[in-house]
């Protein structure tokens, strides 16, 4: 069985560590600049905690490099040179920032983890890409093993995967946010949002978005708008988001 | 049992009718200005089809005007006088505009609505307003018999819902359509987004959105930011949306 080590311990490495274990592999070490940090995530596992990363065991036959994306560099230069499979796991880095290990690449596991949030990994999507075909197979293989949803990925179509996250989880969750900031400004609760998020969301993903679009900007409707944007409050860009996604809406349906 | 005469044969309309018939309330008339609009809907729960607005049934007890916003008013002044209650279903219109009627109010459903598409309307928030306590007691009599979440609300707390509402669907939806667009410049299936899409929903409805976020902007992540714009197309607003609502982000956040 194949014996893996983790560098890293935030969302993204727990929620792989776990999979992992799970799917039967050996977790020799998990590696994070804070002890208490790996200690955590090595207890789970039946792992070693590091915090020193020259000592990360050289036998192992894939490593994990799970840390921020901007610590990917730094990581992988101070790592020992190891035989094994390295790939870090980050979308929008090149696999090229692993050129000194032998057999490298990245495997993308395209999902937002939260730490304490059970989540079946079955169903995320995992992007893999190797530098040659014996990592290719390697990484491909560990996929197959937590995933169902496996597929090769070159790093440009990893970079607009991720860029397509940042759209439907990052700024649709601000989204949320300032919604939910002009609600408690009249002592709504956000659950009166819930039935329409829902559907929304069940919409999206059942026709194509660009068809399910409603609302104001699509109908071209300016009364409405500008009544919107005169009651808007005057913090945070509710002003500046609202005209902006509307005149993108309209453009995007200007030529139907 | 109380008589209902419908205006509107819109997707709002529609599902409301079809809401009103299934508690058992008489449905007399649905009027749209194209018959045969009027004439299906009218099929579905017995009544009769009209597209004439001054053959208004003028005996009913309440009256729901279920049409674009910009013609309530039109439709409210060709309307002859009743004695019934008339409502609106507008998130966005004043009580004000049916003041001509002597028991009149606003009784809006806060769910998207889509034709063809079942949807359980108990679970459907219906706020109502009502210009005396006697309007009030019909419309929330109403409210309640065909959903479980029905509560007073005035024109203010109903403008920030359906501004929030343009947030949480409209404007999210958007986001769906651009990340849909730059997949499938590289041949990526929207499908892909579907689990990321289903966790970021459920994060945000099962804690504050505000604490649910991450991403580049949360993390204040410039260099990632400025590679994902790099690589944006230049066609439609990408551009600006991505800039705007990392702006955004860092600005909700900075404070700490």
């Amino acid at each position: 069985m194949m014996k893996i080590v983790i560098i890293g311990s935030g969302n993204v490495a727990t929620h792989l560590t776990i999979a992992l274990h799970n799917a039967g592999y050996e977790i020799l070490q998990v590696y994070s600049r804070d002890i208490t940090n790996a200690d955590i995530l090595a207890q789970m596992v039946d792992a070693a905690a590091i915090d020193d990363i020259g000592n990360v065991n050289v036998t192992a036959d894939f490593y994990f490099i799970s840390v921020s994306d901007r610590f990917i560099d730094d990581v992988a230069r101070q790592m020992p040179l190891v035989k094994g499979v390295v790939a870090h796991t980050a979308g929008s880095v090149d696999m090229s920032v692993l050129n000194k290990f032998d057999l490298h690449g990245v495997f993308y596991p395209f999902q937002t983890f939260t730490k304490d949030k059970e989540l079946d990994f079955k169903e995320v999507p995992v992007l893999v890409e190797g530098n040659i075909s014996h990592a290719r197979r390697v990484l491909m293989e560990v996929a197959d093993a937590i995933s169902n949803r496996s597929q090769k990925a070159t790093g440009e179509m990893r970079k607009a995967l991720h860029i397509s996250a940042v759209y439907a989880c990052n700024f649709v969750n601000h989204l949320y946010a300032l919604a939910d900031e002009l609600l408690a400004h009249k002592e709504l609760d956000f659950s009166l949002l819930k039935p329409l998020i829902l559907e929304t969301t069940q919409k999206a993903l059942s026709m194509k978005p660009h068809h399910a679009q409603t609302g104001p900007a699509r109908r071209f409707d300016h009364q409405i708008m500008k009544a919107h944007m005169d009651s808007l409050p005057t913090k945070s860009f509710h002003h500046e988001v609202y005209a902006l996604m509307s005149e993108s809406i309209m453009k995007m349906y200007d030529a139907d």
